[in-house]
């Protein structure tokens, strides 16, 4: 029998009128001034607001803007660059919700690729921390869209400028109503933009629309899994340490939305003023904790002098530090201090959630250590939303689980990035295959537990064979002088490239520590099978290490400073 | 400046092979395969299965289905009708990832209706337990467009039967190749078809499409926030006693599979069977584990006579009771017996779920007593992904938050039904003003937490007043003698209707229990005010109470045989 689908599909009754849910960004800060009213947004100690006070911010923003120019459900972008506040919160849902792009500029890109972004983004309104004034004001007259100017501040008082017309933030909501009915919009609507820093050429427009932004913030509330017991998925705070402008801060504003979790947020990143929130804000003090942050700000806050007066208040806190790198010494480190620690990974262009270190349910019953090694892993894509191998850029064939099997990973799911901003021919090159191309070398074992050796521009290509920076700065870091380290490979004469690196010692070791030690320390590592011996590095410099605005080790910078050692 | 829209839209470029992932069932158990692959499937002792073999069979299932001549992507309805077994897992993805349709079939119906549901949902093959064979033998002659029959089995031998062709399951997939390319589909396609029993009138098709089903799998994994921290929502083995044919078993095989946990099905329900299989699997025996079932099938769990041989298996198992009826007497026991119990509430036309006991965020540190006695209430509505209101029928103005002023339920999300199939009427009635209108009488409080009072259908109206059976039935159920009550309202000469009630003792006070000391029972709760003294029922009877296919007691009939008790 032949069947018309068409006519099957017409049994299937639809009311005329049956509410059409569509996945828009609204619907979670209405769950959660509605549901949760009482929860607090909270920044430093300067402002507390709950959900359903920053709603009707929220509402007034959406207001403000209408009067700035800006018409609903029109797709115009507007900049925006704040320090993490209760203002850019405010953001993240008044831009999107009216039906508009929110711009989430790079406040530290160099200045000349900022200034690229807005021109690119064509943003017609720019709303920022008067902190960045001076650089706005420098290349205004190179802006060619921008129509008015917003600057924030906490004291309310707009600071002197030039430019015009420019209004201080808190002045522009003071004036506008409360009431704002939001558009009910489709969930295909683009909703966020946000531009990747990018190694090499200019910048890339990663654009996301609310389908993507809501089911990412729901998805990605699973990736806590391998917090213990006292903590787990019923965290009651939110901390959030990674920049608002960097990746939508991962999206965990919209994540502690979603949950009804109070969101902690610091402004300008500080680790004093970090530990003084979780001690006012943690109460009762086991209450459950979540931080979110890189590794460097994790290194800040334990290896603070003022953090034993606040160790007490960071027990148990759940920390999942994002991006390639998490030195198993930094680790080690953290759960000595009594944090629970794991490494999650993403890109710009993944919104940014591929994978973490979650547990599968066997894994509940490893030995400690096994446990504690497999966090520092980068873990596997733990949700039916996406899907992620490690595979031949090429061929698109998963390499073999070995661990030792090289490839790069590969992403698709839901909430990627459909193609970069105006930008048809790096689109292309993206979705090559239709697989989303990471930039990563990797290998993955028999759990899909992926490990990221390194950044494909960052490997070592050293005599024909490739040595892992990434894992050279893991085992540097374990030994009990270093604080932190940085390798990377620099041209060779007869190895093409070879490794040096760039340590930073603890505080009490300043000076007292030498390149014999270290190599003797490598040299254990290389016996235990760890690495190999011809990896440790040729040289070793004590010196400050350049990091990128994302809190990452500038590699980039420390190449071209060093480019000439062996020459 | 006029934007056009169509404009800003196009610089938002989409790669041509950027994969445009669709919310689809099979992303889901491509998932546990995958990430999941040793998590099993178990069923009694007779068959465990692993996600990985699942996959493979539910492949096999797909082919066996084409050669049964039922193409795919054709919206095919296939009726469905198994105890809670492996093979009905299988059927979950199976039917509706070939793109064709799971009309899972209440067998518990009475004869006729099923029938009916078989003809309107014109279902062209039949795959069911053969315990029900000899009714689909008897109505065979009757059924339009049943084309071919598929008969489930144990023993995997076909039983003797007129019917044909007939095939039996495990041989047709013995022949079927374990490869099939699910086609791609749009998450707006049609997955399943499930009937409600119906108060009054022909049952009515609820269906649902591929992203409601897949949005409420993952939607619905917060349901649990009210746990105790050893449990969690890392629980690792899900028991469902909900029967797959009621409901789509309220989604725990999907919510199971999405979080790649072992999932528990015990057959036609047995509580000596439930027991066994917890014991067998909960290893170590404090691997969370997480139960979902009516509250009739808690009561002959924990009042077992055999149950204290097995209590310590089911330490801090969490048990979510389903439904508008959580008795206090039974929540009580069962949580002296060491289990965490709360309640949550869907209709079928919900997928279901609505609302359900978690906590938020200050309710952590209420007391104890506070939090049982919240646990008990249904409720609020625990995600962005849904909206609930209690409000006017008529006028869809919320009612008051005072835990007085009575509402109904009105409910829109991604994954309500958006009507009912081939039946634009009742679709219409649904749906009515935009919100899907639920059937009960509801209060609410400050909270927002919702306490069902009634099904409208069941609430007595009394002297122009409203008495709640649910009220009165949580109440008797406190009393120490009393297993289960049920209350109904019968036609009275003076008040319109009065209450009546079914009274079972506890075994051990069969024929020790009397009208009497129920009644001062009563009292007391009066003078507490929890209910009031008109209230009581003027009968008690202690007799068998009729139970609905699902589990819930059958006030239909009871009202029924106990109509004429004041004529």
């Amino acid at each position: 029998m032949k069947v018309e689908r068409e006519k099957e599909l017409e049994k299937f009754t639809k009311a005329e009128e049956a509410y059409d849910f569509q996945l828009t960004l609204d619907r979670i800060i209405k769950y959660a001034a509605r549901e949760h009213p009482t929860s607090e947004v909270v920044y430093r100690d300067i402002v507390r607001e709950t959900y359903a006070e920053a709603l009707e911010r929220i509402q007034k923003l959406a207001n403000a803007l209408e009067s700035l120019g800006i018409e609903p459900n029109c797709l115009t972008r507007v900049g925006t660059a704040d320090w993490n506040t209760h203002r850019y919160f405010e953001m993240y849902y008044g831009i999107p919700c009216m039906g508009n792009v929110m711009h989430s500029m790079n406040q530290l890109l160099p200045p000349e690729q900022l200034l690229w972004t807005i021109n690119h983004a064509e943003d017609r309104v720019l709303i920022f921390n008067k902190d960045i004034l001076p650089l706005i004001e420098k290349f205004s007259p190179e802006l060619k869209t921008v129509e008015r100017y917003v600057i924030c501040t906490d004291d309310g008082i707009l600071p002197d400028t030039k430019l015009e017309p420019v209004y201080e933030y808190e002045e522009l909501l003071k004036g506008a109503s409360s009431k704002y009915d939001f558009p009910e919009l489709d969930e295909n609507t683009p909703a966020g933009l946000n531009y990747t820093t990018g190694t090499t050429g200019l910048p890339k427009g990663c654009w996301f629309t609310h389908r993507a932004m809501v089911l990412h913030a729901i998805g990605e509330q699973f990736n806590t899994r391998w917090m213990p017991e006292a903590l787990d998925q019923r965290f009651t705070i939110l901390f959030v340490l990674t920049p608002m402008f960097h990746s939508f801060a991962w999206e965990v504003p919209y994540i502690a939305t979603a949950l009804g979790s109070k969101l902690l947020l610091d402004g300008r990143h500080d680790p004093v003023v970090d530990m003084e929130m979780v001690k006012r804000e943690r109460t009762p003090i086991d209450r459950p904790i979540f931080i979110c942050g890189v590794s460097r700000f994790l290194m800040e806050l334990i290896d603070h002098p003022k953090f034993k007066e606040y160790k007490e208040y960071f027990k148990d806190a759940g920390y999942i530090v994002g991006g390639t790198m998490f030195p198993e010494g930094l680790a080690r480190r953290a759960e000595e201090a009594g944090l629970s620690v794991a490494s999650g990974m993403g890109m710009t262009e993944t919104c940014p959630g591929m994978i973490g270190a979650a547990y599968k349910y066997y894994m509940y019953d490893w030995p400690d250590e096994k446990k504690f090694r497999y966090r520092l892993r980068t873990g596997y894509c733990d949700t039916p939303l996406c899907e992620v191998k490690v595979a031949n850029s090429d061929t698109l064939e998963e390499v073999p689980k070995d661990d030792k099997s090289y490839g790069e990973m590969l992403f698709r799911s839901v909430w990627a990035t459909m193609g970069y901003f105006k930008d048809p021919e790096r689109s292309k090159e993206l979705w090559r295959g239709g697989w989303l191309h990471g930039d990563d070398l990797c290998i993955w074992d028999e759990d899909r537990s992926i490990f990221i050796v390194d950044r494909t521009k960052d490997v070592i290509k050293s005599g024909g064979e490739w040595i892992s920076t990434r894992t050279l700065e893991s085992v540097i870091s374990t030994h009990p002088k270093v604080q932190s380290a940085a390798v990377v490979g620099v041209p060779h004469p007869e190895w093409d490239e070879r490794p040096i690196a760039l340590i930073i010692p603890k505080e009490e070791y300043k000076g007292k520590i030498t390149e014999e030690e270290l190599k003797e320390h490598l040299v254990k590592y290389a016996e235990k099978g760890e690495i190999l011996k011809w990896w440790i590095p040729e040289k070793f410099f004590f010196e400050e290490i350049p990091m990128t605005s994302a809190g990452k080790i500038d590699k980039k910078v420390i190449r071209a400073d060093y480019k000439d050692v062996f020459a």
